[in-house]
């Protein structure tokens, strides 16, 4: 077998941001098909459920991942503009940040908030990929923790593709529920740029440019992983891992 | 929906030996489905191939937690006995130790032994369930991660049961390629008698209790999450990740 988008010999710069975006292209989660059907009208309330109460344990995760690069960053301007995300998702105590949006989103589905808070009747398989993105972004180099924020550079057009489609094909979801979404729409752009900047600027070596593309493979992984156990668990075969939320209407 | 496994007040030595044992029969590995088709002879070989090669990222692992767990223990007595594992996994230069054994397994199904090593071929799921391990060991506390390792107390059931049904089942696999099982069978029990006396002997209030608990209960999850993630890439729906191993008799 040969190994996925393997560098071998130092990129340009506009070479190294082409090869990200087609990690991007073949990797990001919009092709995974729990999106597919979620986008096609085809999931119940209890898989729309399901798939809230799991990422909201990504979500709650986020602003750690953040401060774990926050206190790898050397000088004030990067932190200056990387702290902007934790605003984003904790808020600033009067105007709602993305934690409390997404509560919103898995209330609005019918969900009990402190279920969802509690983050036990996730399935173990989010609890493992979320535990993968924090243990990279503090063990691999600051490099590849960077790297690895740059799914973002592909999360409008997944957003784009997935906020109409739920409000045309899921009645019970309103725009006021799909909160969280918007404000991301201009958030995941900005940071994008930040990182997308850094990574260029600071991948210089070819094994350097490997590890920045293999961290955005890592996280693609971790995002495609979290959909493969909904999958499994609420569509085909539906077997629910013991402990695991288990909706009403769960075929089993 | 109630919490698992909860303890409302400090229990006595056995009664916490008794919930411990619990845990093992209804969250340990041996009721999993893929477990149940490999023991009735229903797997294909690329199914068998695939167990092999991602089973080997957690056995490659075993050292390496068992090092961070050693490194954490205060006093030569414990070290001397938990060093043991290390010597097991790892060998002592003349003998082969389990990952040896594990790649000879590996090979025997007909994987190129680099493949296997490389770890890069197994599910992203796998090494996310594996890693979710080491940092439990690492981060949480000492008990949780010795209480952690008691899943040992219920593998010579799973290996008494899966072994003579390999052997009946799969005229392709002799008693040779499964020789990682048989050591297991005297180690996994010593191991598992000095760990289940440290948790009993440390685990003093119903918070530490719970901690050993729901440390083992994490462990059960993670071993259980690795046979969903293989269940769901190559039985059913037999979705494989993006990047990972696809046998030649895949489904798809």
């Amino acid at each position: 077998m040969k190994r996925s988008f393997e560098i071998d010999r130092i990129l340009e710069r506009r070479q190294l941001e082409a090869l990200l975006r087609q990690v991007g292209e073949e990797r990001y989660h919009i092709n995974h098909p729990f999106h597919r059907l979620m986008v096609e009208g085809k999931l119940s309330k209890g898989q729309m459920q399901a798939w809230a109460l799991n990422r909201y344990c990504y979500q709650a995760a986020i602003p750690r991942k953040d401060a774990i690069i926050l206190s790898r960053l050397d000088d004030p301007e990067p932190r200056i503009a990387w702290r902007e995300r934790i605003i984003d998702h904790d808020g600033d105590g009067t105007k709602p940040g993305g934690i409390e949006r997404w509560l919103k989103l898995a209330t609005g589905l019918g969900l009990n908030v402190d279920m969802v808070k509690a983050q036990i009747y996730a399935l173990p398989a989010t609890r493992f990929a979320v535990g993968a993105y924090v243990t990279l972004v503090e063990k691999r180099s600051l490099l590849e923790a960077i790297a690895s924020s740059l799914t973002e550079l592909f999360s409008p057009k997944v957003i784009s593709e997935r906020v109409p489609a739920i409000l045309k094909r899921y009645d019970y979801i309103t725009e006021d529920t799909l909160s969280y979404f918007s404000p991301r729409l201009h958030q995941a752009p900005r940071d994008a740029e930040f990182a997308l900047a850094y990574v260029l600027e600071h991948a210089k070596t070819a094994e350097e440019q490997q590890a920045a593309v293999d961290a955005l493979i890592t996280k693609c992984d971790i995002l495609w992983a979290m959909l493969d156990a909904l999958h499994f668990a609420y569509v085909e075969p539906a077997l629910c891992a013991p402990g695991a939320f288990v909706p009403e209407d769960h075929p089993r």
